[in-house]
């Protein structure tokens, strides 16, 4: 299925679009959000943010939540807003909201009932990208990465994994350490399986204590998140300690996990990534 | 019933809640939010601008799409955000979207089967203000009111008609003609009757051809609504004329009916505020 458009709606400047599309990674329809800001609508390639989502949320929630079109407009940056999940009445599913749709934690799954469709890691890496850099005005060589809660995983897994790709990293509130935490253990070994050595791959606490990311990294937590126990920030402080990550962590007291706490800090989010995107 | 908090969410360093109260003016329980900027947080008064939604809309739409919460709290204003109509199983309601629940239009109905619970002008003007002022540090005396499309008529109308409460005035895609729109005729029938006279007090054009808001307006529209026939922007631009309201009416080219229009110019419209409520 080729891409088509669902919707596309002049914001502030530029064009917050969204479509859907035939995932071969996920062997499913998938319908991703994009902004282009006003940079982009003369065709010129811009710079490009990558948004990871959180649990229950599709394409739609930080799109029209987060405020995030403004700031890239001004800034002059793309944002992308993936699923987070494949979706359908034919794709597994389980009653819990943590788990199967909505949950697919940017893994790419090998057990059943998972294997067949839930592969976001290839969908969000590999052909997403391909696909945007084909249909889109945007640079290859400027992506960044962030995210919320889930999101905040993937991003931070996927950039300490593939940082030829990503120049720019940050999160919000992200699931830091799943392999020690009830928002990822039950994941992984539904999606990967009973040998804990897999899962490493998708911890980015434990990733950067081998590796840290080549670059200042933003992350900002809540101190009133009601899931500050599962999204473990102290063990990925410790993380930064010991590896020497160049990183930036604030504690925001008062702030919870909804997207109220999201939208409070975009701008700063957006601005960590167009500084280094534009090299300024 | 006294009030009673849904929510509360720390942003931007201020705190949006959602409440909940009998009304007496609607006989039934009504929801609204409010955002209150940093600047209440020790209980200082404040400025507060109504906003007021558009059809289909409930107090959350605006509150969690329009962006205003960064704006309200850099220039220290409170926003409240009302419900757009009486609700529940014991209120009267259509199957249409334009009338009824959701579509209480800002007017006292006095028909049958609407007269009961559709009265949301007191419910806007009186009982909201007389509890907000009672229960939050706001402002009696530094009021401003906008809305969007079916509350942008809402905010033109009241302003114009209490020129003494509120002090500042702006609007966003507004249906400004009613009595002469598809978006208004039909519901005036419903809500006051036959006799077009009455539906005088409810049409901002009207309104200002015979009394001017007394300050400067300022008007938002996209040339791409779907609505604009019905929202009859040159109707309004005709009345600016004639009355010598001290207005500023932007056209926007490419712009439509959404929330990402709305958000593209929030920042404007809590500006103009602003300056006018800290007589600044």
């Amino acid at each position: 299925m080729a891409l088509e458009a669902i919707s596309e709606n002049v914001c502030f400047g530029g064009v917050q679009g969204v479509y859907t599309h035939g995932s071969s990674a996920c062997s499913c329809p998938m319908t991703f959000g994009l902004y282009l800001p006003p940079a982009a609508n003369t065709g010129q390639k811009v710079p490009v943010i990558w948004y990871l989502s959180g649990l229950t949320c599709t394409h739609e929630n930080a799109m029209i939540k987060a405020g995030a079109q403004g700031w890239a407009a001004r800034h002059g940056v793309a944002v992308v807003f993936p699923d987070t999940s494949p979706r359908g009445e034919n794709v597994a599913d389980d009653p819990e909201y943590d788990l199967g749709q909505g949950a697919g934690f940017y893994v790419n799954a090998t057990e059943a009932p998972w294997a067949p469709h839930y592969r976001m890691w290839d969908y969000v890496t590999e052909e997403l990208p391909e696909l945007l850099f084909h249909e889109f005005p945007l640079d290859p060589e400027a992506q960044g990465i962030t995210g919320h809660s889930m999101g905040g995983h993937g991003a931070m897994t996927i950039a300490m994994t593939r940082t030829g790709t990503y120049r720019s990293l940050s999160a919000l509130a992200p699931i830091a350490n799943p392999t020690e935490s009830d928002m990822g253990r039950r994941q992984f070994a539904a999606y990967l399986g009973s040998d804990r050595a897999l899962w490493r791959a998708h911890d980015s606490t434990l990733l950067m204590r081998e590796s840290p990311f080549p670059g200042p990294i933003l992350v900002d937590q809540g101190d009133a998140d009601p899931f500050i126990e599962n999204l473990r920030p102290e063990a990925l402080a410790e993380a930064v300690a010991v590896s020497g990550q160049d990183a930036r962590i604030r504690r925001h007291p008062r702030y919870d996990h909804s997207y109220f706490f999201v939208a409070s800090f975009m701008e700063d989010h957006i601005r960590h990534h167009a500084d280094i995107l534009h090299g300024r």
